[in-house]
């Protein structure tokens, strides 16, 4: 499996005074999509490697705005993985409402180990989640 | 004036369960810094133009992370206008802690008449606003 | 009916740095549940009554913290509506995983008015509303 | 020092589709002035004592909301320490715009060890940090 579809909500809490949903809720949504993604391959966004504490933090993400969603709307995150490297991960993201796109996004996210209080450090990804990610392609 | 800084610290709410600034709400220390723009040249983010109210809803954001920033952290934001179009604004951000960057970004607003429950419709900036920001640049 | 259950994933965006769910979020999830509640009788937190756009603010919530929360917990929202006044609404609420109680809360919401700028006023709930309100509970 | 004052702005962030601050966001006022508390003290809500992980996870919180808020709004935070507990704190609050009451609330806060993944557990007050706050009651 490389892509996964994910369906949420837009709740209250998630708009703002102008009526809409908040522009970084949208990324909320991204990033739901992504745990669904990691859990379906048996991962999860954070979690231990025997000793070690593993996370995937952002490096970079982008997301453009096509229409505007409301309370109650339900969204569909459509998840595909555009690139698989040694220690990151980017996806490609579109939102949809009845099929039609709300938004378009991509993020790439780093394999790190918690230092810590010392902070994160950037590692290869563990063998088995590469695995599954190439399984998945094919 | 086409260029602002802005301070805020990273608020306990605004961490994960990584220990670290959860990555959407870098996004909303740029956005707060673009309402301290709009207020120095007497605007707001949402205001009222005779009958209409008016707003400035994202049509694409990007941000790119540098380094992991925690609870406590006081960040600078310094927000420049990179673009001014007839009906929309471009800005950078530079985010930095101490004088290290530790994220940049970018984000184009549009200027829109919020049309009641029928949503959004894209407009001219206001003279009066176009005029502030050229002068500012000068 | 006068009750109802709701379930919702803990998110990643819902945790902080000690690791566990936000306290204030337990609060998002009593109001997604009365949300919930509204839905199943017709109405929406917030929607048109003819002219005019009514609002269930909040006057007075509370939650008693029983058990921590983690990413990826299923929670059950268990709403009653404790008491139906005039202009008020008071729910209970008991959150629970897999069958054991993480927390209890009670939150109290007056029927408003929204009056554009000037703000909100309280008026007395729909008579439709309250009849199903009262049916519900026989 | 048994009390202190902390100022904060409405962020658009905290607005919902009411056009007024999120309920939730009132509290979100209040532990962070619980933080420039603890700060003041010389602590951290969540700090390292020796081998040991200490935070302060609420077992209940209330609040009562007297008056809408809004993007800009400047509030203020006073909180004061109601009870010292032997395991525990109670602060109570009152957020004001002007120098008028807008909410009340009261939070408890217990001592906890962040144990790992195994969760948290109750432990007493580090004797300095009782110490610090008895000398601020006199």
């Amino acid at each position: 499996m490389h892509e996964i579809r994910f369906r949420r909500r837009v709740e209250f809490v998630d708009t703002d005074m102008s009526g809409i949903m908040h522009f970084s809720r949208y990324l909320v949504f991204m990033e739901n999509a992504e745990h669904a993604f990691l859990a379906a391959l048996g991962a999860r966004v954070q979690w231990r490697e025997g000793e070690r504490e593993m996370t995937f933090p952002r490096v970079a993400v982008a997301c453009e705005y096509l229409a505007a969603t409301r309370f109650g709307d339900e969204l569909e995150v459509h998840l595909r993985v555009l690139r698989k490297g040694t220690k990151s991960l980017t996806y490609g993201f579109e939102i949809t409402r009845d099929g039609t796109a709300v938004a378009r996004g991509r993020t790439t996210c780093a394999c790190c180990e918690l230092d810590g209080p010392e902070g994160l450090r950037s590692v290869p990804l563990p063998e088995w989640l590469a695995e599954r990610i190439e399984e998945a392609r094919t």
